[in-house]
């Protein structure tokens, strides 16, 4: 057991992009463990796209991290000493905590993760602890497509949006077509999980693209990223559409707010529905939308695609990728070893 | 019986506010009846702020009005002649139909328009035509409020702003906040109407007003106008709340795509909906809302005032008095005389 612990702790605001002095990582003592309280090691660290949200000064849907904290994270781990009655040593447990190698916690924010037979941790936790109950929400319970809809999805080869247009086709849409940023991304898209058409965003006009293959208009666009991609699923709805609002990546890194989309009038001219939410108001239900996801990753229907960045030093560059699109699936960071 | 009618016809699409040659009344003779057809005359028609949408070349939730064809409009008139079967001579009938004091007409677009008793025509028309229906189902089916809610209602003292004020107060709503332009009608909302507070645009920031106004956050936001205003009501919009898109008259003058809210973000931030709605596409169900309306109108739970323009050579330029503010509620035109 090591007697010191690595936590990033939350150095500098950024005022637009993550710097290299926006977190820093330090080492402390681990604290002796007090009744009620165990101490995990981190295994896996899942990065999002929302950790950035977390950074500024906004009024957003948690408290901004003041300067000083520790940075924090979804991570999954192992329960290596407990004096807590709801957590046994050796056990595995998930939940919202800080970006540390070993902590000490009450538990408030976790909850045992029983790891599903014959799928690796990487990959249980991978899709199961945010991206897939964020896809399973966002589209089903939010952007509710019909069968024979048709459904776009930005941002559709980072974790959320790949498992979106996933399970829009289980869910019987006709057409689903993703936006992403290069044709390596838009081949696996299409040849490997089933997308109906991609489209690169680096290579042509996101709404010539749309108008190309999505002839009879959209039903449902399920957005990670806002701008361009927006306004152009906005351009081409059909009537009584709904968009959901997932992700405005494309945001996040800006201190002033920036001009909502340009079609926004097309909320009254299609009768449009844009709901936002946020995953964490979900997580009495995760049980429900883990037993689904399992299933459908057992039976092959739901492909991803993971990209692990090695060591708890590399999280905050890791980060970044999430906002150059340099990312090859589901970001995470591996701390430490998975046990057996 | 007149041989000639005045027809309002499209003459040249504006490119921000509407011109003196926007529109340009003609003279015709009134063609004989064709079995099916009636002759309509005109008493009194609504002028809507949507009314300038048609104008424009978008794509609306109507096809855009051709050069050359005549304008269109909520009026409701006498049936002075008639080889239709549904359409007895002596009636009233209230259709969307052309700016025309009297037309021959299939009586597509039309419904017998039953005066309730004891409800003047002028006022039956103002309130039932466009703005009650709005209001009604904008407020109650979409912006959903609850007991003890606070709404708050752009463009409050307009047609359909007034009442939405009133029926959220019938709903239960706790404060009633409206944004009006004069401090005239300001004190109108909060002296006459009920609102529990108003705004007036002209003479404070919006987001200093609803701060003071609105120390519990805003649940449901009832949007006329867009702009400066939605933002305001998205920034304080409490979590999970529901924003109601009935109208985007701040951006209707202009002919390129204008930004969206700048506060866009807090659609996910606050995990809001918001919902835009077109009232033609509730046309089936006005008897239900009718019912409801006239029995608050009979109950004095509901006031209005009406905004008369004198003659059908008025129209055009009582048009533009929405786009400045310079009505005083429900704007319509005395076309003819109301029959006893």
């Amino acid at each position: 057991m090591p007697e010191t612990a690595q936590h990033w702790y939350f150095n500098k605001r950024p005022k637009d992009v993550i710097e290299e002095d926006t977190l820093i990582l330090r080492s402390e003592p681990i604290p002796e463990l007090k009744d009620g309280e165990f101490l995990l090691r981190s295994v896996y660290m899942s990065l999002d796209a929302t950790n950035r949200v977390w950074l500024s000064d906004w009024d957003t849907y948690m408290d901004p991290l003041p300067i000083g904290a520790r940075m924090l994270g979804f991570i999954v781990g192992e329960v290596v000493k407990s004096r807590h009655a709801g957590f046994a040593e050796g056990t595995l447990a998930v939940g919202l905590t800080t970006w540390s190698d070993y902590v000490v916690t009450t538990g408030e924010g976790f909850v045992p993760f029983p790891k599903p037979e014959g799928i690796s941790l990487a990959d249980a936790f991978g899709v199961l602890a945010v991206a897939g109950p964020t896809a399973y929400v966002g589209l089903l319970e939010i952007g509710k497509p019909k069968a024979g809809d048709t459904l776009v999805v930005t941002a559709a080869a980072g974790a959320v949006g790949a498992l979106v247009g996933q399970i829009g086709k289980i869910a019987g849409c006709r057409k689903v077509v993703g936006i992403a940023g290069s044709d390596t991304k838009c081949r696996w898209l299409v040849d490997d999980l089933g997308f109906d058409a991609a489209i690169n965003y680096n290579k042509e006009d996101i709404l010539d693209g749309l108008r190309r293959e999505c002839p009879d208009g959209i039903d449902v666009h399920f957005e990670n990223v806002g701008g361009e991609a927006l306004d152009a699923g906005l351009t081409l709805m059909n009537n009584f559409g709904r968009v959901v609002i997932c992700g405005l990546i494309s945001t996040y890194n800006s201190s002033e707010p920036v001009p909502g989309p340009y079609m926004f009038r097309n909320v009254i001219m299609k009768r449009l529905t844009i709901e936002g939410f946020v995953i964490l108001d979900y997580a009495a239900r995760f049980p429900e939308y883990h037993e689904k996801l399992v299933g459908w990753m057992r039976d092959g229907k739901l492909k991803y695609r993971l990209h692990v960045a090695e060591g708890l030093e590399s999280a905050q560059d890791a980060l970044r990728l999430l906002y150059t699109g340099g990312n090859n699936g589901k970001l995470m960071v591996r701390i430490g070893a998975a046990p057996n």
